[in-house]
C-alpha cells in the first residue's frame, strides 16, 4: 500500500488527512502516475449542440476536430461522448488531454481556437478548458489495468493506495490538500461577443469526471448493473443536472461515451462543474440522489466481491481562474457554465 | 446558527473543521450546552446479566440499584434499558450521569463500588464508567425540546448549530478535535481477582450512545419507522454486535428504553465501545450496514420533511485510560469491553 500522492509532491502537512496513518482501506483501489516531470496537465472539452439528433452538420464538424487532434501537437489522448440535454439538444463532445501545456498551446492556436469562433449554422459549439497544476487534480480507478481520462496519459498505475474509501478521500489524495483548503474565491467573469459568450469562472472551481465501463460485465452482473445501479445513478445525474445549482453545481452532463464514428460503447460518465470541492463532497455524502448511488454500487459490489467485472474510475480537478477557458458560440443559455451566470 | 463548540471552549485552530466557512447544513439539528462551569461530567452504565429472561433476583438487584440513585450525591439523571445479548442472555442497565465527579465519587464510594464487589447468585453485574473532560465529548439532537443522555445535565440547548450533516460532523463538534488528532494510544490493561475482572482501556477509547424515540409518531410516519427504518437499524446493530471487532468496535448493544418498573419505553439505542473516534468515523460512513441505516433514515426524513415526529440524538465521548473504569463479575466472556481482552 502506498499513498496516493506521489512522493515528489509530498510535502510537510499544515491540514490533517482525514484518516490516521493505520487507516487500512476495505478494498482496493488505484490511481495514476504521472513521470515526474510532468507539471500541469490540459483537459479540454470540445462540443457540439443540436436541437436535431445526430445533425449531419455536427456530424461533420466533429470529424474535423478530429482530423485535426492528429495534427502537430495534438492531444496524447482523446475520447467522445454524447448526451442529451435539459433543453433535449443532443450534446456530442470531444475531450481531448496533454500533458505538455507549451504543446497544447501551439495546437489550441492553429487548430482549437477556432471551434467556437467559427459560427455554424444550426449549432452551438462550446470549449471547456482547464489547465491545472499537478498538485490540484486526484484520479481513482477500481482496477489498475485500463486507463480512462487523464489517466491514458500516465506512465503507470500505482499500487493499492491508503487515501480512499472515505468520504474526503479525493481531496486527501490531491497533493494540494496537505497545505490548502482549496476554497472558492472571486466571482465569474463574463465577455460577450456578439453570439459567442466567454467566461472565467471563479478561483478554485471544481470539475468531476466519474465513468463506469460495463463492457466486461455479462448474466447476472449486468442485469444487476442495469437494472439496480444504472437507474439510480441516471436519478442522481439527473438531479445535478437540473437542480444542481441547488447545491452548488453548475453543470452536469451524463454521458455515453461512443466511437469516433459516433457509435456507443458500454462505457459512461457523469461530468460536472462545481462551485467548489467542498460543494461537491457534501452532495456525494449526504444528498439522498448520492446516498442512493453510493448505497446501489455497495450493495452491487459487496454481492458481487472481487468478481466484479464493472470498471469505475473518476477524476477530480480544482483550478484556478487563469486555469480555466470557457467559450459557448450559439448555444442554449443553460450550457456548461453559462449556468453560472 | 452557530458553531457546536461553545465560546468558552474554542481556541486556535491546529486542525481545520471538516466544512468550510459558509457550510450551511441542509436541516436543523441542536446541541446540549452546559453551563460553563462544567468541565467534566461522569456517564456510568450499571448492569445486571442473567441467562433467565426478567430474573426476580435481576429485577430485586436493580430496584436497590435505583433506590441508591436517590441517596446523597446521586445521579442528577438515570435511564433505564434492556437488551438480549449476543449470548441469548437478558442484561438490563441502568445508565446514570453526573456533571460534578466529586460528588460522583462521593456516591460511587458509598453507594456504587459494591455493584461489581457483591455476588449475585445466577447473575452477572457490569459497570462502566466515563469521566470525560467537556472538550472530548459532543452531543447532536433532531429537535431541541427533548433531551436524553448526557444531555439531560445540560442547562439549555443550542441555536441551530453548523456543524453536522456531513461525515466527520461528530469529530468536529468536539472541541477538543480543534487540536487534536484523538488517536488510540496504549493497550488495555486487565487485572482479574477471583471472579471479577477490571478492565483499563487503552487511551482515547470511543463511546456512542445513539437513540431514537418513536413515542411521538403514528399513521404512516410509525408504520414507516417500524417496517423501513428500524429493521434495517437492527440489521447494523446485529451486525456491529456479532462482527463488530472487524470493524474496531468491541461490543454494541442495541437496547429498549424502560421505565424504573421494567415497562418498555418507545424508545431505543445503540451504545457501542470502539477502539477510536476514527473506526466508529469509518463504519458510520462506509460499512454497508451503516450506509442502509443512512440511506433508510435519509429516506424517511426526506419523504416527511419537517413534519417528522421521530426523535434522533446521539453523544459520542472519547476517554484517556484514566478517565475509564471497567468491571464485570460473573459475566460471560464476550460482555462489554471483556472482548477488547
Amino acid at each position: 500500500m502506498e499513498s496516493a500522492i506521489p512522493a515528489h509532491l509530498q510535502c510537510p502537512r499544515s491540514r490533517p488527512r482525514r484518516v490516521p496513518d493505520d487507516y487500512v482501506p476495505p478494498y482496493p483501489s488505484f490511481v495514476a502516475r504521472h513521470a515526474p516531470t510532468v507539471q500541469r496537465v490540459v483537459m479540454a472539452y470540445f462540443g457540439v449542440q443540436s436541437p436535431t439528433p445526430r445533425a449531419p452538420a455536427a456530424e461533420a464538424a466533429l470529424a474535423e476536430l478530429q482530423q485535426r487532434f492528429g495534427a502537430a501537437n495534438g492531444p496524447r489522448h482523446w475520447d467522445r461522448a454524447r448526451y442529451t440535454d435539459e433543453a433535449g439538444h443532443d450534446n456530442v463532445f470531444c475531450t481531448a488531454y496533454w500533458d505538455d501545456p507549451s504543446r497544447f498551446d501551439a495546437w489550441f492556436a492553429a487548430h482549437g481556437r477556432d471551434w467556437t469562433r467559427t459560427a455554424r449554422d444550426g449549432l452551438g459549439c462550446f470549449t471547456e478548458i482547464l489547465r491545472p497544476d499537478v498538485r490540484y487534480y486526484e484520479t481513482l480507478f477500481s482496477s489498475p489495468d485500463r486507463s480512462e481520462g487523464i489517466a491514458t496519459l500516465a506512465t503507470s498505475m500505482s499500487d493499492v493506495v491508503m487515501e480512499h474509501a472515505y468520504w474526503g478521500g479525493a481531496r486527501d489524495r490531491m497533493p494540494a490538500s496537505q497545505t490548502e483548503a482549496m476554497e472558492p474565491s472571486g466571482e465569474p467573469r463574463i465577455e460577450r461577443d456578439g453570439a459567442r459568450t466567454s467566461i472565467t469562472g471563479h478561483g478554485a472551481l471544481c470539475l468531476i469526471r466519474s465513468g463506469q465501463d460495463w463492457s466486461d460485465t455479462d448474466g447476472d452482473e449486468r442485469r444487476m448493473y442495469q437494472h439496480d445501479v444504472e437507474p439510480v445513478l441516471r436519478q442522481g445525474m439527473d438531479f445535478l443536472r437540473d437542480r444542481g445549482l441547488e447545491v452548488g453545481c453548475f453543470a452536469n452532463r451524463y454521458v455515453t461515451v461512443e466511437d469516433a464514428a459516433g457509435r456507443p460503447l458500454e462505457k459512461s460518465y457523469g461530468m460536472s462543474w462545481w462551485k467548489s470541492l467542498a460543494k461537491l463532497e457534501r452532495w456525494a455524502e449526504s444528498h439522498p440522489t448520492h446516498v442512493a448511488i453510493f448505497g446501489a454500487a455497495m450493495k452491487y459490489l459487496s454481492t458481487l466481491g472481487p468478481a466484479a467485472k464493472l470498471r469505475l474510475y473518476h477524476e477530480v480537478t480544482v483550478a484556478r481562474a487563469d486555469e480555466q477557458f470557457f467559450e459557448y458560440l450559439n448555444c442554449h443559455p443553460r450550457t456548461g457554465m453559462l449556468r453560472a451566470l
